[in-house]
């Protein structure tokens, strides 16, 4: 199968992702759905979550992608399948968790996240059927919900006094608890990455998904499960437009971008 | 007409006139709906919020309300008529502008609210509309867009270092104006209201607009606008439900609540 990589997530965050995707295949086409109109959704139901995440994908369906990539870790929580349509899906969450199980040595692993994320317990379950594999038997895992991140990341605070405190009330008890991998459970995250890593101290590693998504699909195009085609277009659609957040994606793509408005069929019944 | 009164907001930030309107017509029954599915609105585009204010209003008009309450700032900033399906319709601007005109001795006043209300200039023109009305010809209007506060609110660090800096940030370059009136321009931003004053100092008067709407409404109930009806019964929709906004809704009413799950048709077509 041929044809663009769909790439959705409920708003900017996601572009850290496409940011990764692009740097490394540099060729290949992608499509990228924000639902600004509805984000965030880290602090929704799983139900929603679900029924948006779904709606998304039937959107970038419709362009015919090869396959799709939920550069949103709340989604990544609530969908299940390894397809759409019979084409694949790529979530966040699986290659976090392979990372940080790989990087760990004293096999205390942070997680922060959204609410939605956390109370899923995607990334606890992944994290220990891994380990299990790797024979890693003491695996213990330390989570915090940090919902004042994305906004903090919005408001271009990135490297900011007020965003290392708020960073530090949230990674301290983490810290206490002796974690030597953290996990940057949202896309959002990687934007914060210096106050983190200020925070943590350089001896503490931290985990961004795109890395870990970055290294599966470079498997699975060696494996011809995915064919790089195009020529490196880059197609963005928001649900509602917004300067700020317009702004703001051209600091994370750092380029001049242009946002299409996608109508999507919102109805909840 | 009688009947219940309809309140609507993005979210739970209404809650806080919700328990205005409460205390000071305990008799009256109220249908609230709390568009949390699609929350917050502070940083959309006018046109969704726009839209997604007509379907909010058209769910409670369903229940045969008598009068319509838009308890959300960003909300009220789009809505420019008086009157929805032939019935009133009151926002929460008018009655904050009006205030702050009537409190004001220096004739500068300061606004904090979101993006989206800042951006739409309502405030802005309802204040030079009244001080015109009221003869006061120097009126000075600083204005700032604090986003992260309502985060903040809903985090529940409602009295705590943290906001206090984040509150300090914001509001020095109001105060090095020199302000002596602070709109509290969003229904959030009461529940932040002992940062803010830590802040602002005792001297200056914090403007909520909650207090403005209820002697509004009071004037239209004596002029049989409005007439009284119920027997003071509460009922609240939420267009998603999750655990942590229960909490904090409790939190902001002070009494066991229990939601409905309402479906929107959320087409934006």
């Amino acid at each position: 199968m041929s044809g663009p990589i769909g790439v959705f997530d409920s708003g900017v965050g996601g572009l850290t992702v496409l940011r990764a995707l692009v740097e490394h295949f540099p060729t290949q086409d992608f499509i990228y759905l924000g639902d600004t109109a509805r984000l965030p959704y880290g602090a929704k139901s799983p139900e929603t979550i679900l029924k948006y995440t779904e709606q998304n994908l039937k959107f970038l369906d419709k362009m015919n992608v090869q396959a799709f990539v939920i550069a949103c870790n709340s989604a990544s929580s609530q969908f299940h399948e390894k397809t759409f349509n019979s084409k694949p899906v790529y979530t966040v969450i699986e290659p976090g968790a392979i990372s940080a199980i790989n990087k760990t040595e004293n096999q205390r692993i942070g997680l922060i996240a959204t609410r939605a994320t956390i109370r899923s317990r995607a990334y606890q379950n992944h994290l220990h059927q891994f380990a299990r594999e790797k024979g890693l038997l003491n695996l213990k895992v330390f989570e915090q919900a940090t919902p004042l991140l994305v906004p903090l990341a919005e408001e271009g605070w990135t490297d900011d006094p007020i965003t290392n405190l708020i960073c530090y009330r949230y990674l301290q008890p983490l810290l206490l608890n002796e974690i030597d991998v953290l996990i940057m459970g949202c896309t959002h995250y990687p934007l914060l990455k210096s106050s983190l890593q200020k925070v943590c101290g350089s001896r503490l590693e931290l985990v961004d998904s795109s890395d870990a998504l970055v290294s599966i699909l470079k498997k699975d195009i060696s494996d011809n499960k995915i064919i790089v085609s195009g020529t490196g277009e880059l197609e963005l659609h928001m649900t509602d437009l917004s300067e700020h957040l317009q702004n703001l994606s051209q600091n994370i793509l750092q380029k001049d971008v242009h946002f299409k408005f996608a109508e999507l069929d919102f109805s909840t019944k």
